[in-house]
């Protein structure tokens, strides 16, 4: 529940257009409604919006009962990753055509906040993956990803080659461009370009799809969220791993990837009518008809 | 545990070769053991076998502590979705090539068996689906899965389609030749020749495979395995629905199968040493490479 | 060059909305263009069209310089399919959304055949597959295919196993659902839903698609026109061929479809400002992405 | 015919191991058979061969009638590439595995070559691909490929964005990991791994395959040879072009890469009961099920 909120953080794409009157505007009804109002640095020195605090998006981790993001998806996860720790739910405002998680159109941003703060919502966690590279037995980076961790060869190289393991268990030398393990959120992102399956949110598992395997049959598989996963590069050149396609490291032979789940969550509140199928149908574009004639009847 | 074991049922595909050999060397042994052997009544009555008790598989069910299938993943398929509602574990013997879930060589079958009943065993729960058919709010059939429920289009039309609900939430109206409803079971059988992902057998999901659909973004889904799907046929001609491939159902229009995990499972016993990903790898030849000369380096 | 088009066949698909309204119009324009016009006799029957004669689709053939045919792509094909021997030029008028064939919009109707009527037009030709089945030695059945000839199980049966042979040599067996055997203009049809390849239309092509294959390496191939592709069923229930899903032909075991390009071609006349690319891009939805914020930059 | 060729090429992958007992066997019988024989400079120097001339690849281009190449399809690119110009047919034997181009077994070279040069084999052209690559409208990078000609993004960067026009009619703007223009001989290779058909060798075509595309209606796509097919980088980082692997350039925004198909021809010449079917089989391990106890009947 969150009709105990005190202090709401609002955290916008600063550089989108318009965003300045659209942080001010739901401040201002926020402010009246009797919360206390925080803006996230960036925006509040970018935007010059002196009517509130400002602090970073650590600090509001840890002062902020619920924050509000106004942005794309993409500003989301970022977002997200950061206040994971503090476990701070999260509301998506969306200014352009709504995303898989930023899903209150900007035009109704202030009845459907006010909704939300009412205690109408549902409430939806999502899971995600932590990782830490190891070389000679040490590690040497760590890093969450909320949507996929991928490893990948380099531009101008050929294939890579990969062991994996799960649970200690060999699975298989993967021979491909490179290798996505990701999350129900990811499934819908890179995952489902390189042929991966959609998984719902509230799956437990985790899926590893392999980027133009090498191997026909070397076909997507979705694990179980307990599972382990040890990555290791057994050759190929320049390759590196990424998280969410926002923090990086280089890999060189024998480095190992270890995955798995992160003890933390992610909670976003959705508008009370909010459908996760009415999402996908509509991003998708399902029950659009590329179609010769219908041979139905 | 199975170590309390004490009658044990012989279940074998008759019709194969040797195998009269096979079973009777096997209920010399388990009776010199010390245990009750039951063989079921095809094979007795086929092969002759007239040294021990012979039942139904419906008494078996009854009867039996544990089953010892000799065949391959189709008859103990078969075998398994009838001992479904009676509990009794399974073990597979594969006369042939090692299947998926019959995973004990002919040649190794004594001593594995002996090992298994001493309790050196992995325990292993395999879930399954359960789907009845309802026109003009009448159940007219009903039937379990153990690999998946297909709704599939005649053989001499063209599409069907197909509306999807999970949940009682609108997905969308699916044009193809069918829809593949599979357990991580049936995810290494038809569904992943229709495209699916595989799903590891701990997995609680549920894959939605559409076949040949006519949109493209028809993916491949995965539900957590507490939903309840829904689907009606909308249109198309001699539309069915099978189990297994083994029980089947004509649809009509408006007809729509109410898909959902059955309460029952299935456990089966493997050997000690057995690994899921091991099998996968051996059965989907995994690290055989159909390779232009490698550019790896 | 069509200039010296004399006699103008108009055919419609008589019980789509407005069509009577729509062939009158068209006729009235040509024949005060002075064409000598020509309705089909269904049209002309079923709507009570009595200003110009009206014949068989096979006598339009013998008697046409040029045929519009009004209707979406379904239409089109089946027309198509039976002037095929006759040589008669095909142009397409659509009265809802626009077809991969059928490129002229209702409303742009008149002033479209006026300028294509002028010689300002794009002619394009498209082959068409004929195929015989043979039982016994002897020719059952034969065909003629716009779209694809399909061989596929029957809706209440398992796979079917193909024993595919190309100019004489040996393919491969293939157990699966079905095979795809597709021309350029059938690619967008059934081939694309079941994962096969867009073919241009003047490529010398013929794709082999097969429908959920059990081996995971069975992937599509594109043969050269000149093939001759032979396919035996070899096993398994209920099988047929059909051909643009028109018209069918129950298989039984060890029954030969032999494959190969028709001698016949069609020719459409499009717009002068047709273009292949163009009518992918809109009926493919290429450039609108299903996509999370963008990565780009 | 070759039954006039005078003077024959040896050339080896002169650090495979046994290369040197394999190249001295097969010049002594040539030489004995009448035939001038000439080493590459690489092997003659690297394992010491003086029995014969030994000159680079370039001057066998100028001075060899038939050139014997001894390693596996890598090796074989490499070469055919380099004699492209010269127009000199090429005889593959493999040490190990054989390839899809390299297809005489290392034990049986002797009597295959003979019946080769007595003029019983098939002789076999593949077609080749050539780009150049336009900054600013000058070429800055020409290159020719035997497989392949790739657009890819860099190894951490997200996607990179592609405006792709074919004989100047626009396509599409696609957003992928990359893009595959391929050749038939290449269809085998990369393009397979990323979704792409099989092209029969003797099928004048182009294919260009995605690699995970954002949209998910970005599929391969098959065009005539004649295609002339321009790509330009329209967004994303580090993206370079590549052919077969083998020659690299890096690319910046506006960068435009025209693609067609080369004026040279390679030709092979194979066994008299080579046939490309086996080969396909052989290599994707056709006729191998990964199978669940089979349905059939």
């Amino acid at each position: 529940m969150i009709t105990s909120a005190k202090t709401i953080a609002i955290i916008g794409k600063y550089n989108a257009l318009g965003m300045g009157d659209s942080l001010n505007e739901l401040a201002n009804f926020l402010s009246e409604s009797g919360y206390a109002v925080i803006f996230d640095n960036e925006s509040a020195q970018n935007l010059g919006l002196h009517s509130h605090p400002h602090m970073s998006i650590a600090d509001i981790g840890r002062s902020a009962d619920v924050a509000i993001v106004l942005g794309g998806d993409g500003t989301m996860l970022g977002i997200a990753r950061q206040l994971a720790p503090h476990d701070v739910p999260l509301i998506g405002i969306n200014q352009g055509r709504l995303g898989f998680i930023t899903d209150i159109p900007r035009d109704q941003m202030i009845p459907a906040i006010a909704k939300i703060l009412e205690g109408k919502h549902i409430a939806e966690q999502r899971c995600m993956l932590q990782a830490i590279v190891v070389r000679d037995g040490e590690q040497i980076f760590s890093g969450v990803a909320f949507n996929d961790i991928v490893l990948s060869r380099g531009g101008g190289s050929g294939m890579i080659e990969l062991r994996v393991e799960v649970d200690q268990h060999f699975m298989y030398n993967q021979r491909s461009d490179g290798l996505i393990v990701s999350t129900p959120t990811g499934s819908t992102a890179y995952a489902l370009s390189a042929g991966g399956p959609l998984l719902h949110p509230s799956l437990g598992g985790i899926a590893m799809v392999p980027i133009a395997p090498h191997a026909l049959s070397n076909r997507p598989i979705v694990l179980p969220e307990t599972s382990v996963i040890s990555v290791e590069l057994v050759a190929g050149r320049d390759a590196s791993v990424n998280f969410d396609m926002q923090s990086f490291a280089n890999l060189i032979h024998n480095d190992k990837i270890i995955i798995s789940r992160s003890t933390h969550h992610i909670t976003f509140l959705h508008p009370e009518d909010w459908n996760y199928y009415h999402t996908l149908r509509e991003k998708l574009h399902w029950n659009e008809y590329p179609s010769v004639e219908g041979a139905l009847n």
